[in-house]
């Protein structure tokens, strides 16, 4: 049996028989006196284990994805994710929501067409779900606090540390609500997961050297401030914004690193936002809306809002964006039928992981990630 | 208010303030003595809400199906299918399991080529995910107890009752797990997830008129019959199947007919059977396969079984089958990097509320069903 172990390779597969003892200067604890050993399969010496401890190219690692999430790391990050989604959905399940899974597969596109992936569904043409807002909307309008939790798709040409193609969104959507309850519930959320993964997956965080008293420190109310507040706030800090202008990376990164707790952003001009949006009624240049940006730098993790209750408003949006009403026709009859205040937000999965795990980049946030030029393994 | 309340039209919406009273001879057990009526939005009489108490055709409400999800017995399918969905992440959850997304774009077909649906990956092809299996064999290898749980697509051209292109699944994976423990799981974990809908929704059970008798009798141990067997159930039945065929919708409805749990039948032909399936060692002409079938004709609700763990063999099975080794490869790796006996199954989330709801059709269970022919709403 020692022979036997001797000559083992890295990662070679085998079943451990022993007595457990406890020992304080084991890492977990315990110490097992083995008794017997039995080697299921062996890592050839010609073929060995890819991965080493000396440092390895992103390229190569994202190329063995399926072995390197064998490793503590990824482990940690892996199973911080299961406990950010466990606690959304607790949060939302013991909140009264009904979850209302929305399609994938759609025939319209709801915020443009230009960053979509088309699919071929038999005879007809589909895209993979941007957002599952507009279907929200009716769920919500039949049972009044829903949400839906799946895969969304962004076809978007950016390589940068914030996106993926392929990532998980949580979408509430609550009938009679306002902008303002949209802000509440929010920050509930947000303080909610971030006291889960503290209390259940601190030894993860702390395997990842992450600094806990910055996440200590998230909890309700978090600060509220205007689109115009936030443009003062870029200017003053030496972004070439103009009131008007849409927030890039950048800015984002600015103004959160202002606050130590996530900044809620309302009220932005209604030009650069989605056709749904509720025009604010005392100003309706802005839009009832918010934007959630992440602590230290991480930038936006929630987008959301109230949605225009108006069926003619909604008929006249559709025609400036450029969209084709006869898709939309199922939407605009939910103005028709018992339109109601309505309000809601999305939170991409994948960001919040990058956030509360305090990493660099979002692509070792999910088991398998889809970049531009990733689709494998 | 009187004379406002009195020509309000069906679907108006609107916000009623008044004191709450006990009335038992209420539905709810509660009277409102209204003080104040605000309407929202008041649904014109020139067109009226489209849904009436009269008959409708099926194909009219999927048509409207956005305004039916209003109905009664919508809402209780709906809520009824929250809770299944909660009781099965929980029960994963609460059993030390790990959830891995895995990828919905990917590269490669898990069970054949002919039912993918394709989609444009900016330069690339891509294929949507007909399965999370082979990923979380990956997942497996790295945090032992694992289950994915998202959207999975059959661009099957069939019509039937039991179809959808798109449905959810829940997959855990096991290593060191066999046959057996796989089908140890699949009946503790459909157990559960009954008592849950009958202990949190039996009154929306009640409202579907469905017989709560037949779910009280879903206790462990569930039936296991080998595939033989069962061939002889369906011959004795005059069915004409014989050894070696797959059963048929009919055939499944028969089987499931003879029994009052859902009955796991084990062995069948590799033949017939996926690329990946570990062989019996000792009848190496079936499969350590498992299919449960849901009792009172309802059929397959959950496949699954061994993995087969031989590199040599996989190799040889993707050969055999016509599939492109390369395209494997990652896979194969599993294989060489600490190969260990695993076993795992995936249950379609939609056929289980069918089941449990007493539903003719599996169109009702989820809010926008993906259909052939039905893209929309």
């Amino acid at each position: 049996m020692f022979s036997a172990a001797d000559s083992l390779t890295h990662e070679s597969s085998l079943a451990v028989t022993g007595t457990v003892r406890q020992d304080s200067r084991a890492p977990s604890g315990f110490e097992l006196d083995v008794s017997d050993l039995k080697v299921y399969q062996e890592v050839s010496k010609e073929e060995p284990f890819p991965i080493t401890p000396k440092e390895h190219g992103i390229d190569f690692l994202m190329d063995q994805r399926h072995l390197w999430i064998r490793s503590t790391r990824q482990h940690a990050i892996l199973k911080i994710r299961h406990e950010i989604i466990k606690a959304v959905r607790d949060f939302f399940d013991n909140d009264g929501f009904t979850l209302c899974d929305t399609p994938i597969l759609t025939p319209a596109a709801c915020e443009g067409t230009t960053t979509l992936f088309e699919v071929k569904y038999f005879d007809e043409q589909a895209f993979l779900t941007q957002s599952g807002q507009l279907y929200n909307e009716a769920t919500a309008a039949a049972l009044g606090k829903v949400y839906c939790f799946g895969p969304t798709f962004r076809a978007e040409k950016s390589k940068t540390r914030r996106h993926l193609t392929e990532f998980w969104m949580v979408e509430p959507e609550v009938a009679f609500a306002t902008v303002e309850d949209t802000m509440d519930l929010a920050e509930r959320m947000i303080t909610f997961i971030v006291q889960r993964v503290l209390e259940r997956r601190s030894s993860e965080l702390k395997s990842l050297e992450r600094d806990l008293t910055k996440l200590e420190k998230i909890s309700t109310p978090f600060p509220r401030i205007s689109y115009d507040d936030a443009v003062k706030i870029l200017q003053n800090n030496g972004s070439e914004i103009q009131w008007g202008g849409d927030f890039g990376g950048g800015d984002e990164t600015i103004i959160s690193q202002q606050f130590e707790k996530p900044v809620m952003i309302h009220r932005y001009p209604s030009a650069i936002k989605a056709f749904y949006m509720e025009p604010d009624p005392i100003r309706p240049e802005v839009a009832l809306c918010v934007d959630v940006l992440a602590p230290e730098g991480y930038g936006e993790i929630v987008g959301g809002g109230q949605r225009a209750a108006s069926h003619d408003l909604l008929v006249e949006r559709l025609k400036e964006h450029g969209l084709p009403r006869e898709v939309f026709q199922w939407y605009l009859d939910l103005r028709k039928f018992g339109s109601v205040p309505h309000a809601g937000f999305g939170m991409g999965i994948e960001r919040a992981v990058t956030w509360i795990c305090g990493l660099e980049h979002v692509r070792e946030t999910i088991p398998f990630p889809r970049m531009l030029y990733r689709l494998t393994p």
